[in-house]
């Protein structure tokens, strides 16, 4: 029989799950609004952070409430001390995206993004996209084949970060360094998001495993 | 009379404390490295990481046993649970300390700072130095005015970061592209350094006072 305490668990993960759609449909509205120097669309996600963090806070009181009212132990105490974390890498990956949207704004009505650079770009925000989809999924079925599985989709950001900084780098950027310090940063964002999921999938492996989590093989 | 379970409390709260302090050493030496263009210190920087991520998991490791056998709540909770997440902005502020080792180690034997952003970078120094000080005074002391003001030392660092970006997109600039993009990764690492030390600050506030942590406020 399902106890309110189990569902009061269950709950939690949902809202774990829940934190990955809004941070994904952030990154993409983000990449949207620098591709197409859409004001409007940047501003929303800068607006839209607020119900991530909210969110966030909200996990926070639950999983207190619960580990002081139900004393949880081994899983569920793992999935309510882990989740706190998990919620907080979720709620950076907001913030990561809310960065790329102030690029688009701090440039307003130029494009933050040269021609050249556009590829790229799309590029990560469909890896981006995978990414925090794949962790969604992993979270949800506690899936740690996928879990370490997100390391691989990592790989392709690093690629195209350094993809990146070789077009602004060659003999052909003609940009200067303003839009070169642009391109670092904001690429830099999209790297960023793609390793917070990678410390979610760790965490998920932690929460499944009971191995201790393993921080330095992150960065 | 001290129990057992308090003095574990305590040493949970001191390992906290001890990590501000290897944090700061590590971001000291990073600095000495990429001024001097010391190799032998940042592999030491790079090397010294290993032992900043033991402390965090051993942190992770007393948390959960403490919670499980001991089944704290009110303050004793938030302890844990909001150290959890201290010791998670600890062990990202030892990464970026790595960052700059890493910096100083790519160009290495040329130097990654030009004369010109020397001095800027002298003063991140002592910004970083100053605020993760206090903060291991605000840890030990749960002095909720001091994490509050951790914010007006944070406000300096950002002040330092746009002198950083002045400096680089002037005319007198002669260092290309990728001098620069160096240049705003590293004043980064430093920014972000110092946003962890605010974010731990809100953290003692919500373990002291037991208002909710809010989020937001530090982006």
């Amino acid at each position: 029989m399902r106890t309110a305490y189990h569902e009061q668990l269950d709950a939690f993960d949902g809202a774990l799950v829940e934190m990955t759609r809004l941070v994904g449909a952030a990154m993409t509205s983000a990449t949207e609004s620098i591709l197409d120097a859409d004001l409007g669309k940047a501003e929303a996600v800068i607006r839209g952070d607020d119900a991530i963090d909210a969110v966030a806070a909200d996990l926070e009181d639950q999983s207190m409430q619960l580990v002081a009212l139900q004393a949880p132990v081994a899983t569920d105490l793992r999935v309510l001390m882990s989740g706190l974390r998990i919620s907080a890498s979720l709620e950076r990956m907001g913030d990561l995206a809310v960065h790329v949207a102030k690029a688009t704004r701090l440039r307003y009505p130029a494009s933050a993004v040269p021609a050249e650079l556009r590829e790229v770009i799309i590029e990560m925000g469909h890896v981006a996209e995978r990414i925090v989809e794949r962790t969604g999924e992993v979270l949800a079925n506690r899936d740690v084949p996928g879990a370490a599985g997100l390391a691989v989709i990592d790989d392709e950001m690093d690629r195209l970060h350094r993809e990146m900084f070789a077009i602004v780098l060659s003999p052909m950027w003609t940009y200067g360094v303003e839009a070169a310090i642009d391109a670092t940063l904001i690429s830099r964002y999209y790297e960023r998001f793609a390793d917070h999921a990678v410390t979610i999938g760790k965490r998920v492996i932690h929460i499944v495993t009971g191995e201790p989590y393993n921080a330095g093989l992150v960065d």
